[in-house]
């Protein structure tokens, strides 16, 4: 099953000639979710030939203008190529007056329902689930109110063996009983568990994704073991004094949050536009965790 | 003096891999004026090493978003990069809520002041002027309240010529007469005037800008001779019943337009989405006025 990322945008909050303001595409198992909405999203979806009508959820971490500023752009779009699916909005409480207030000055009446879904709160909380998969919040410490989010697959029922549905002419009950990992007693007194009858899935997998925050290690439990944390890096080491006064965190720290966390690969980004190249912080973040990549527009990331 | 117009977006309301948003940058005598701001304004800008805190106003014609959802992000990478210098923001009155608001929501305070001209009514009105220029909005017609705006040279002083000056003497007091266009009595009797002491300067220049307006007689007495006249085009003959029920323009009216305001060079623009090259822009435009251009991302039109 698909779960993949598609980077927008990793840049911070000035322009660059190189980067784009954040913005992430998700496809978990064929479904699509958008993270963050920076300038200039719309543009690198076409550009990306992905159909903005397939978004039906949209999460935003906070309302510094990196983040969100291509939201109503995009939802302008969506309107203007005639959509009537319902898009669902999560992120701070303040978006909803933001985006009525630019629908109303531009008189656009949507035909299609948004539905908002405020986050806050200081707890991983589930803001999404269907059959497969979860969606999370959790808290981030940045300057104003800030969210990150958890993508995960739902933990798969185990298969039973093939042979043992032959073997015992097992009933629909007692292979519900087995796939909800409950015991099955035969007629003859034998009892078949998980463990003598079943094979496990595969683990369900994790994407973290932490857009602002500074050094901050009570995130560390939120993000435990996800087999991609992205974390944002805006500064290197020789900046750390800025990264806390603006509460962001550097290469390093991004680093040691991914080892502490024990998580599978970090992806830096949010790469501040005083910096030319990104060698220096997987330089810096490698001294501390030994798989980083560095996100760049147009990078795919395959879990 | 320098008198150019950089068109850093010219697409319509829906984006294409080819084509961004409206706004252009005005250079008028080395001040830069800003032309509306849709989303990926500050990116142009940067493209084009121009330095954003040289804009002092910016002008914005109406509050459909491709017009105006850069502006936010533009302000805040003004305050991000130090920007102390009071900016002059020109618009619908409902800008300045719209601003206020995206202000709050991201704790954002400025360290310098917005000063918001509110623009309305149905007339030729003066927006700013100095000493050598004068920038004007008009009114156009399109489904939500929008302006057009005129950049012009003021009328400069006929040049006194240097044997005259020489001839008579002239003191100060009587070559400031002969400036203002008032004859100066000599003691002998001698009368000398503009036309036998000076040389006239060269006619003073203008640029009308109409960003989206359906096809309306009304506005050819605000633009009337102007050098370069930027008239929106979304659509061509084939969608000219689209164009009337969404308040555009075709390419043809646009050149329609500019024939009967006697302007210089037609310059198009805005165009829709559908469309994957301009050539038939310029074509249908010919038929009704001589000298098109169509505008493209980068172009710089020189008056």
């Amino acid at each position: 099953m698909t779960f993949d990322i598609l980077i927008l945008g990793c840049g911070a909050a000035t322009p660059t000639a190189k980067h784009l303001p954040t913005s992430q595409l998700v496809n978990l198992h064929d479904k699509l979710f958008l993270i963050d909405c920076g300038e200039g999203t719309q543009m690198q979806l076409r550009r990306h030939k992905i159909k903005m009508q397939r978004i039906q959820h949209i999460f935003i971490s906070h309302l510094h203008g990196d983040h969100y500023l291509g939201l109503v752009g995009l939802i302008s779009s969506m309107h203007l190529l005639g959509r009537k699916n319902s898009l669902h909005l999560y992120g701070p409480p303040e978006l909803e007056e933001l985006v009525k207030l630019n629908l109303k000055v531009s008189q656009t009446y949507l035909e299609f329902p948004i539905i908002y879904h405020p986050v806050s709160g200081n707890e991983l909380k589930l803001e999404f689930e269907d059959k497969t998969l979860e969606v999370y919040s959790f808290p981030l410490k940045h300057r104003i109110p800030c969210h990150g989010f958890l993508f995960k697959e739902k933990t798969k029922p185990p298969k039973i063996r093939k042979e043992i549905i032959q073997e015992y002419n097992l009933m629909p009950s007692q292979i519900l009983l087995l796939k909800n990992r409950k015991e099955v007693v035969l007629e003859n007194g034998e009892v078949l568990t998980v463990e003598n009858s079943c094979i496990e899935s595969s683990s369900p997998r994790k994407y973290a994704y932490c857009s602002d925050t500074m050094y901050w290690e009570t995130l560390v439990p939120f993000i435990k073991d996800a087999d991609i944390l992205y974390h944002e890096s805006t500064f290197l080491d020789s900046e750390s004094d800025r990264a806390k006064a603006t509460f962001h965190s550097t290469a390093r720290q991004a680093g040691k949050i991914a080892k502490m966390a024990n998580v599978g690969t970090l992806v830096l980004g949010h790469y501040s536009s005083r910096y030319n190249s990104e060698e220096d912080f997987i330089r810096q973040a490698l001294e501390e965790f030994p798989n980083v990549v560095a996100s760049n527009e147009g990078m795919v990331i395959q879990l």
